[in-house]
């Protein structure tokens, strides 16, 4: 880890993430690794046309035009340069836990050619350099200015942390610049904001980065700014004439909830529109609340995470209900197998619930944090690093995704990962910054987030204190925390007892520890003492293997039941049980047993159950009066991150569970 | 009844569907009356555009400027003529009910406009005499202009059939001359046929109604061209440089299968595309097989018949498991939320079905079509016959349609028919000729297809019958048969034996008949005797409300079950049982109990029956470990085709159903 060589704005918060952890994990170190040695290799040669069999970026090539050291058209979505800028971002955590000198050189070439494509005003966008120069600004609603520049902010921040190298850090300091003379609210400025939610929480790290309070001003500006009336989308949408980026045809309306520009944020309750911008809008939301002590805007962040997680979430932590704009539709719609849970926007809501960790220490936030990452994230990557799904269905029927239009947009394969730019770089950078999501500290104490093994290397009571946690997750529950620390100081740490945990043990030092309910904060379990080098936290967590039901409001899942074993939903495939897995059937009341999955990598744990398997008699009435019989057979489930790795073939999270 | 003036076709066919009946049904003659009294005249005035609060039609002043009467644009779809053509239809069955001098005059006014439009060449079609003059047939994919002059043709024959006025035959015939000029294997002709079927089995009412064998043979052309290759519509899409009508961009690819022409009809086995083109073709084909006596042909509507019926038809006789092109998607997939189940699809089922009993006699082609009429197709039609679903799902959430983008096709509450003008006239005209659905004719032998209260005039050997049928179907099964007759006759009368029906009873002139089963052919009980005046046959027929399976490789519907009385499909509406009628569960072995549905029209019958309702535990949590309890509740289920009239709700088909 490179320290921080300035006084950081984040020492004057009440929160923070400590950036002194390195992941050492046997589970996530896999894929910690495969995003250093496999993906962010491969990305690059993606970026510049390179990677064998995948459509042309032109990202690179795009800034070269635009730097004037190459000619040609503008190749790519109008939010290309983000592909690089996410790139360099994932660079930046991947150089934090290991340094490397040749990535580090090709991303230092990879920063100068993205210097020398920006204007002398500071301005940095290769789409409006090339393709339609003189429009700058012009159409915020769709083509992702402000976007680019935030996640470019974000890379430049990383790979500062990283390497102590400014280069990109001034380039967007200076972008930085030039937008504060387009954007405000000073007469002939705009008082706008973009579509695409991206630079508010990116001018925020920026802000803890070096302190200087204009670039939380900033962010502050197009958070306050959006949803005012008049409704500055609406207006340019006029300007326009009506007409669109994506759509050049005149719209009859712009829908305003669409990039939740509907109201003004603090009047928000109801998570509406695109799910990545909105949870990345949040995200923002609860930085800027949390810096500035701002109670309204704390509010509507609570009531938006309550609006997401208890009323529109998946199981499997995915969000958005619909492809249609993948967006969230609205309370309790949660279909299973029309769904879009977008990786983008589970990563989104991971991102979300980190910063309500450092609002207030409630472990709920936590566990939709550990929900997500397990199972929709996780489970959007193939093994190889190569494939991944956009879209994180529940339900699975092969020949539905090939033969009914209405669900084209599922998958039942993880397909190559360049086919669109969008989520496999957002995994890559989510991967290799785990280490932020561990802990997070408030004073002098310690809140142990997610059970990853991990090195923290931080200062209590001015003693430097080094804490090595181990952890088996997911496959059992042993956590062990040993601390390192040249003399004895107090401090805090908090266990969180994950939602999904119906037991826990805690014994410091070999001796166990009875838990009373005083000791038990926002769902953390608080040990407080003097520590001194030497002391192991040893920690275990039951791992049961449980149906959990949905709430009866969501249609989708009435009658039925998914499994979870500790926090790991399971799914029922086709190539253990059979074709039709939604003849399955669970018994409420049956036993588990568990196995290991050796058909499945990682020493994955299978779950078994007596369960049944409708049948219908031998007939070829379509509809009957006689009932399927009832057969009984062994079911098996594997978690849901691993499905979809024996070829393709049914499945489904939820099944039906009966009583008897 | 009027007579036909000439030989018809028909009396060289092996089996007809005889016209002299006319329904007078306790049940039914509310619907046809309606048709009459409110449909028609109401229908009529939208077609000029004085409906208060409908858009305007434009189809007659279309009529009108082509004629050179009025100048303006051209108004409406490209099919618009088609709805003028449907009334015209619709009018010349009523009038076959009860002849109607205004309702006549204003027939023949319309006549007399269309005709005016009629080009010196018999061409006849208002969208390319106003708006593209010099496009005929150039796209024969998109644009519909063999598909409004075959619904011209069934007009004509209609109203010729009804009055013996031929003013719009002629017409008809002379534009039938006209397109004879145009298409056709010979050098210098159009291979080609026409995007919608419809041509097809309107050329065949044509050939019966004048027994001149070039109609037959332009339908038979038209269906043998389909799908051979080089495939017409692909080359003429290729002509038009891959731009549609409704989609002017450049098109990756024209998908045959949409217009089943992806394969000679004569290979083809299973039903793809749009629906109701779809059925229309089979229905032509049925027709021409039955003519021609092609074994070949025959064999394929069989296997069509098959596909649909066996795989892709919803319990309610719905078909079209996608809006997407509202099209049939593939073997099994019924979804019941996502569904289109267009009404008029079913409506060509009901054609389908008619045809195939006619090509032989078996009960099952009675079945189907008894299922869609008194389901799918009267669920389309509010009571008050002004409003219509074009969708009719079997699962509607309300607040999903408004607010989830993949089901805004499916709507909460009956339309204003004069919305889109398909599917409403479509309607009337089925209605108002359901006389012609009733019974089926093979030699000496009468089959009784649809329990309906009518009376039949025809002749057996020589003698003039009448027969007397009246039925309280569906809401009890008692059906009597008087025979009227001056002098004794033998001939079977075949008597179906529905198959929802687990009993029935027959008795002639108050003698039960001990049934055998060498009197039971394809489905029909045959009675053969010499009947005399004053014969009587009454039927009981089993009525029970019973818990109806699908096949298990429906994934929609695994673990559940729908309530069938008699040909009755049942749901479960919000009204009777509460919010969240998918938490509803029913006990596959409770009774149901009978009673008199006061708050729904007609003399309906709802059903109870013991079951239960999931019930979350108070929690504010999405997720939990607890199962929902379950609450014992009388479970109210209306008839479907009544669903929707007590204010907006929720209504499920299927429920999940237990064994204990």
């Amino acid at each position: 880890m490179n320290s921080i060589p300035h006084r950081s704005a984040a020492s004057r918060e009440a929160a923070v993430s400590p950036t002194g952890v390195k992941v050492n994990d046997e589970f996530w170190s896999g894929y910690t690794d495969l995003v250093r040695n496999v993906v962010i290799p491969y990305q690059y040669e993606a970026l510049h046309d390179r990677a064998p069999g995948a459509e042309p970026s032109g990202a690179v090539q795009n800034f070269r035009i635009a730097a004037g050291q190459a000619e040609g058209e503008y190749v790519g979505w109008v939010f290309q340069d983000s592909d690089v800028a996410k790139w360099l971002e994932a660079v930046g955590y991947s150089l934090q836990i290991e340094r490397d000198p040749d990535l580090e050189r090709r991303a230092d070439e990879l920063i100068d050619l993205v210097a020398a494509a920006q204007h002398p005003d500071g301005y940095l966008n290769t789409y409006f350099t090339i393709k339609e120069p003189g429009k700058r600004w012009t159409n915020l609603t769709d083509c992702h200015e402000l976007y680019c520049a935030g996640h470019m902010i974000e890379a430049a921040v990383a790979y500062y942390e990283a390497t102590g190298k400014d280069k990109l850090l001034n380039v967007m300091k200076r972008m930085v610049d030039h937008i504060g003379t387009v954007f405000g609210r000073e007469e002939g400025k705009l008082r706008g904001y973009d579509g695409h939610e991206e630079i508010e929480l990116a001018l925020v790290k920026l802000y803890r980065l070096t302190g200087e309070d204009r670039y939380l001003k900033l962010a502050a500006f197009f958070i306050n700014e959006r949803g005012q009336e008049p409704n500055f989308l609406r207006e340019e949408w006029e300007r326009r004439k009506r007409r669109g980026h994506f759509n050049p045809n005149v719209q009859d309306r712009l829908d305003a909830a669409y990039f939740q520009a509907h109201k003004p944020v603090r009047e928000q309750s109801e998570a509406v529109g695109h799910a990545v911008r909105a949870v990345y809008l949040y995200t923002a939301m609860a930085d800027l609340a949390r810096l500035t002590g701002d109670a309204e805007l704390e509010a509507a962040c609570r009531r938006l995470w309550y609006n997401v997680t208890r009323t529109q979430m998946y199981v499997t932590g995915g969000i958005g209900s619909t492809h249609h704009g993948e967006a969230f539709t609205f309370d309790y719609d949660l279909p299973n197998d029309t769904i879009y849970a977008e990786t983008c926007a589970s990563i989104g809501l991971i991102f979300f619930a980190q910063r309500m960790l450092l609002l207030e220490p409630e472990a709920e936030y936590a566990d939709v944090m550990e929900r997500a990452l397990y199972n929709n994230v996780l489970g959007s990557m193939a093994q190889d690093g190569k494939h991944y799904f956009y879209v994180n269905p529940l339900e699975v029927w092969p020949q539905a995704c090939s033969c009914n239009p209405g669900k084209h947009h599922v998958k039942a394969e993880r397909q190559a990962w360049f086919g669109c730019a969008c989520c496999p770089p957002n995994v890559a950078r989510l991967l290799a910054s785990l280490n932020r999501y561990v802990y997070t500290r408030r004073g002098d104490t310690l809140y142990a987030n997610l059970y990853v093994g991990s090195e923290l290397s931080d200062e209590f009571g001015g003693v430097p204190v080094r804490i090595t946690q181990s952890s088996e997750l997911p496959w059992s529950g042993s956590v062990r925390f040993a601390i390192e620390s040249e003399r004895e100081t107090t401090f805090s740490l908090a266990l969180r007892v994950p939602g999904w945990c119906p037991g826990m043990t805690v014994a410091v030092n070999g001796e166990r520890v009875i838990l009373s309910p005083d000791q038990m904060q926002g769902g953390y379990l608080m040990l407080k003492r003097s520590w001194r080098g030497g002391d192991a936290i040893e920690i275990d967590l039951t791992i049961r293997t449980s149906l959990v039901y949905a709430d009866v409001r969501v249609r989708a899942d009435n009658h039925k039941a998914a499994i979870q074993r500790g926090p790991l939903v399971y799914c029922a495939e086709s190539v253990d049980n059979g074709e039709i897995v939604a003849a399955l059937g669970l018994r409420q009341n049956a036993a588990f047993s568990e196995r290991p999955a050796s058909d499945l990598p990682g020493g994955a744990i299978a779950v078994e159950t007596e369960a049944w398997r409708s049948v219908s008699e031998t007939s070829d009435l379509l509809y009957r009066t006689e009932a399927p019989t009832r057969e009984n057979v062994r079911l098996t489930a594997v978690p849901y991150f691993l499905w979809g790795n024996r070829g393709r073939g049914e499945m489904t999270v939820w099944l039906t569970a009966q009583s008897e």
